[in-house]
């Protein structure tokens, strides 16, 4: 290639990527953006604290336990299992990307991830210990005394600084690069022909209305069974716990359906086992429409095309307990 | 340096590597050696499926729920927490470094590790599954087929290939270059002073008699409660569960003592909460010797020595359930 072929192969790749981010401007969802801005040394802190079990009364149940990042950030299960295997009234969201939610839980009784996190920690049905408890244990640590004081710069280990740990480690738990992604930045060969064909119906059928967005959800509150009502034997009503405002009943924070190819089951009750249930549901209840089955596999082959890179990290040791560190009381 | 003097500094160094290879091979512990010879793609599917809770029928025990590795490969419960928060009747065994034990389990039930792979899924009280179930979950999932068809050149997948692929992932667990044994390589600064006199105190007292070798431990079958007897509430009664001879009462494996730092609680029933306390009564009733709190304080010190290098790895993703794959049962 002369150097003048290739100034202008250069020039045409350029448009073609200013062509593409302007296609891209006009699609109701937007990639994900790689983490930018990590403090390291705490999100290293709040991955130990993450995987660490003694944050729980038994010593056994910790956050990857019910948000599992070696399966999309979930249990896998209808809804979780609890201190004493007691059954979790709803189903466990996925983490990743879980910063990109307007605010935290089914209902958004948390604004945040830092305030998500002390919660599970503190419920008597989850992790069943207390926020003292847990700084009392991590005291107790050697290892944990030695690695807050180096990310703190003083010497104290309080909640605030423990749910501040683990929320950094969750905002780095973003799955960039999905084929969809890579079709949005302008790589036309990122989808087939079925998940393209999905994508348009998922847009023309009104999906997007509320999956849309970086996270394609997370981003509104909205009645779960718009059309119909939606039957369920779960007793969870939504928003109205934290709002107190009969409106709110069975309003749920939209789920993200970034990677939902991992986060099955399906729904806040965690009832809808398939994608192709849990389109064929939405588009009745939610839209008014009954997908063919064809339609229904395209728009499961789309969102599937929405699975982006898992988070990619070794798996961390944790600092051994000392002599003075009050052992776990599984079955107390 | 000239020529001549560096050529004699090389000798110099030979000849004290030659030394302390002398020294070391009079020692009654080796250094562990790292892995050789594995199979990688084998390895690396036996990661997948140890960290895979779909092989309990919970969906939410796996092989890294008791023997986690982040926390020495164990739980570092008194004993283990299983299907249905059963209580487990011993103690959960490290599973770092377990490839050097003669047999596997506190009584030697198991030959290899392949064998004991097989055990806990299929335990009421531990996974609860089968191995019919667990081979067919597998097979519902197309990553897996993918992974088997790969690893095994085959299409068929059965629990012969599912516990050889997790032995095959434990194997890689040793830990090796703890400080004790950099010090037996030669490393002379390697250990503090208290560290050495405490594994003088080691060999002096008898310790050695059983904990000896590349593992400091798991070689032989040793009477729990030889000069006194052992007190406990605990029914396992060891070896003779396994031979039916009278004589193996209370016979159990000797417990490998590498990284025991970070296998607290101590004992098949998970009695000694520390370290402290372990020697203490290892010392009384298997040698007849009351240790000083000096005594205790330098065989701890040499203990601690012990923790080797943890396995490194990134954390593994696994391959997503598919449609045809039957959902976990956990409160059933």
């Amino acid at each position: 290639m002369s150097i003048k072929r290739r100034l202008l192969y250069a020039a045409t790749a350029l448009s073609v990527g200013a062509i593409s981010s302007l296609s891209q401007a006009n699609e109701p969802i937007q990639p994900i953006e790689p983490v930018k801005e990590v403090n390291v040394a705490l999100a290293e802190l709040g991955k130990k604290l993450y995987f660490d079990p003694r944050l729980s009364k038994s010593g056994f149940i910790s956050c990857n336990s019910c948000h599992n990042l070696s399966m999309g950030g979930t249990d896998n299960l209808k809804t979780s299992i609890g201190h004493n295997w007691q059954q979790g009234p709803i189903n466990s969201p996925t983490v990743l990307n879980s910063s990109l939610n307007l605010a935290q839980f089914w209902d958004g009784r948390a604004a945040d991830l830092k305030e998500q996190a002390g919660g599970p920690i503190a419920n008597p049905g989850e992790m069943a210990f207390t926020h003292t408890l847990a700084v009392d244990l991590l005291k107790s640590i050697p290892g944990y005394v030695h690695e807050f004081r180096l990310t703190f710069g003083n010497d104290e280990i309080n909640i605030d600084q423990v749910t501040d740990a683990i929320a950094e480690f969750e905002k780095t738990l973003v799955t960039p690069d999905s084929p969809f992604d890579q079709w949005l930045l302008g790589d036309e060969d990122a989808l087939t022909a079925d998940e393209l064909a999905g994508y348009k119906l998922f847009k023309d059928s009104g999906c997007v209305a509320c999956h849309n967005g970086e996270a394609v959800g997370g981003s509104s509150f909205q009645k779960m069974g718009v059309v119909e009502p939606y039957q369920t034997n779960n007793e969870v009503e939504g928003r109205v716990a934290v709002t107190g405002v009969d409106a709110d009943r069975f309003m749920f924070k939209v789920p993200t359906l970034r990677n939902v190819e991992l986060t099955y089951p399906y729904f806040h009750d965690g009832e809808a086992q398939t994608l192709t249930e849990a389109v064929d549901i939405m588009g009745r209840l939610q839209l008014g429409r009954q997908f063919t089955d064809g339609e229904n596999a395209q728009i499961v082959a789309f969102l599937k095309s929405l699975t982006g890179q898992q988070p990619s990290f070794q798996l961390p040791i944790l600092p051994p307990s000392s002599e003075n560190t009050p052992p776990p009381q599984p079955f107390e």
